[in-house]
């Protein structure tokens, strides 16, 4: 459904908002209403009408600063925003894709100074085919069917997998990127080895954790996610920041049906796990997390800690209803999985709302 | 309010569905309707109706089913059920409320096997005065201006030193009970020694967590939520039943603005505080939750794990749904504070429902 008509009404809202609240644009009310008549026109003559380099840009702003599951929204205002409504086809869209992932990571010696950017291809426009995507995040490891590597991408590995790639079998295999030109046969495309910055996890006390061979990636880049801004659609935007240090340590790596790391940690440690009493599942939980902060900072690549970041999305609540803007929020997705009652954001609620611009997951969006 | 007249309709669907769910009743649908037309003429004449005992019995359990925020529903229809309805003056209120303690929390060789009880007290009705309770909840402790105690009580405790109460000014003084009958002063009840179970704090491994002189009580019971039935109001009903560690290990004696332990268990146990991601917090939670469950297990007194009760709430679930029943939950409430991401309760959505018969927390219940 990205490829139905814009609606010009919220064309218009996005439009007013986005003038009131830059000032700076020297925009005067009569140049607003230009700006939207103009637009209104386009739609009616195209069905959509193209943004501005100013509108992309805090558009795709606005929507991290709307993106109620997100902890991180304290700099939304510094996003990276990468025009890229001009690059199509397959060849062209995976170059950029890396280009996206070495840009996040930061290169020379700033490598691991993690930048949030996002990429915007082109917009839906009615009845025009584009580039597809498969991938739900542009590194992710593959998982195979007798267990090993991530569960999460069994089935997707066992796609590519039939597409003619081969991976090494390792518990870390870099699963390929796979792009698609409309009605023809998906490509693959193998991430290079410099695209990919990761970090292998040891622990500040316990010399074994080494042995487990864990390792994640750096940056985490969600690309299934439709951009929408002003009534259009941004189908392919993939956008990345750095990792809150629970992401990687009490889920991807913790969680029964991901890596299922707890009871091999607990067993190393020595735990009672005949009874939950013993708390074992707990301790394994912080000494995991403990070896994904220390293995990150050790490396001088960018990540936050739950309890930091807990306080940065405080301190962006402050600041944006001192800028009349209220913040929504989804609890559930804001409190930490680890320790959410020793987080500040645990004790309050937060106000609900679907504002746009924002990032939506679409069912059918591969 | 609730002391307007009861709503015929709540009345019914109440006895229809407690009639439908109750078949060992042996109540055919006649006798339903005489009932139904029985409760529709009482509530005429007198602007409200009395259950019967099998109504207010059943009733109860079905409110405690219906609890949204409470995890561990699994043994709903179980619940002793008290009929104190006749109770009222100040003096036999107290009592009863002793006795309440008493039973929950077991008596001679069954000390410490703790059993679910809610003492119903008389029901609202217009225009008719009552007892009321001050306090929260049964056993509390107080909490002084200088930092000693509960500080969530300290408006509480100095309310009752007004009226005459004096603490010990220990970290643990249990606070009196406060009955006020309509029109007339407040009166404060000890708790007897025998009335209230407690267990001091100890660590299997850290012998100088007993320095700390840490202690809780064993009973959690809530004595300021209204239970409705069928449109009836007991503005009086405490219950209990047993603690989930995480309650106290995560929360009453962990959060910043109640005990606020974390810090001093850290310094003890040499973590670096001056750094987050040392996640020092994460792990003096992990070792107080330890020191909870453990005491409480040594002692020989009724307590639940996380982990443990996570999985009994998914019984409980899975029970209802076989029942053809759904099980409406609040997300935020059922979900631990302490490894949330590590309890099955985690990774799911939960119905948000706001059934009848039900308890709830009047703004101005005091
Ligand atoms: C800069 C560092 C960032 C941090 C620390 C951060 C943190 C987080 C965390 C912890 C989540 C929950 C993830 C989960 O539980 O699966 C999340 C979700 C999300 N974040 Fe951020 N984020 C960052 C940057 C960004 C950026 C740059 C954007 C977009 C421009 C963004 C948009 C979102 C969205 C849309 C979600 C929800 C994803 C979903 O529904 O699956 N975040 N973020
Ligand atoms: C038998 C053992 C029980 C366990 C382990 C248990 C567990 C819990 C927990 C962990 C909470 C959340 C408390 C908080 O975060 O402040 C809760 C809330 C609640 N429980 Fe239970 N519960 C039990 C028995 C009962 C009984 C007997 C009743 C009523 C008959 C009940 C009704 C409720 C209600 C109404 C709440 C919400 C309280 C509020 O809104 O503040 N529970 N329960």
């Amino acid at each position: 459904f990205h490829n139905e008509p814009t609606d010009p009404d919220e064309a218009e809202d996005f439009l007013r908002q986005l003038y009131a609240e830059q000032p700076r644009l020297g925009v005067d009310a009569r140049l607003v209403a230009a700006r939207v008549e103009q637009v209104r026109e386009q739609i009616d003559a195209l069905g959509t009408y193209a943004h501005t380099r100013t509108e992309l840009v805090h558009g795709a702003r606005m929507a991290w600063r709307n993106s109620s599951r997100c902890i991180g929204r304290l700099y939304w205002n510094s996003l990276v925003v990468r025009d890229l409504r001009g690059v199509s086809g397959v060849d062209a869209t995976a170059e950029q894709l890396v280009q996206h992932l070495q840009i996040a990571a930061g290169q020379g010696k700033n490598r691991g100074r993690l930048r949030p950017v996002i990429s915007i291809f082109p917009q839906a426009v009615p009845g025009r085919s584009r580039t597809v995507l498969w991938n739900e995040q542009l590194i992710r490891y593959a998982g195979y069917r007798d267990g090993t590597g991530d569960p999460l991408y069994a089935d997707f590995t066992e796609a590519v997998t039939e597409l003619g790639w081969k991976g090494k079998h390792s518990a870390f295999d870099i699963l390929p990127l796979v792009l698609q030109e409309t009605g023809q046969e998906p490509r693959l495309f193998e991430l290079p080895e410099h695209a990919v910055l990761e970090v292998p996890l040891t622990h500040p006390d316990l010399a074994w954790v080494a042995e487990l061979g864990l390792r994640w990636h750096a940056v985490p880049a969600i690309s299934n996610m439709r951009l929408t801004i002003g009534g259009v659609n941004y189908p392919l935007a993939p956008f990345s920041g750095w990792y809150m240090g629970t992401e990687i340590g009490a889920r991807n790596l913790a969680d029964a049906d991901r890596y299922d790391q707890l009871p091999i940690i607990a067993e190393r440690l020595g735990l009672d796990t005949t009874r939950e009493s013993s708390l074992w599942r707990d301790r394994a939980l912080v000494e995991l997390n403990r070896a994904v902060l220390w293995s990150f900072e050790r490396a001088g690549v960018k990540i936050a800690d739950h309890h930091t970041e807990s306080r940065h999305f405080l301190t962006h609540i402050a600041k944006e209803e001192k800028a009349g803007r209220t913040v929504p929020a989804d609890w559930s997705w804001i409190v930490p999985p680890l320790s959410g009652g020793a987080t500040p954001v645990f004790h309050r609620y937060y106000p609900e709302a679907d504002l746009k611009p924002n990032f939506y997951l679409d069912e059918n969006a591969k």
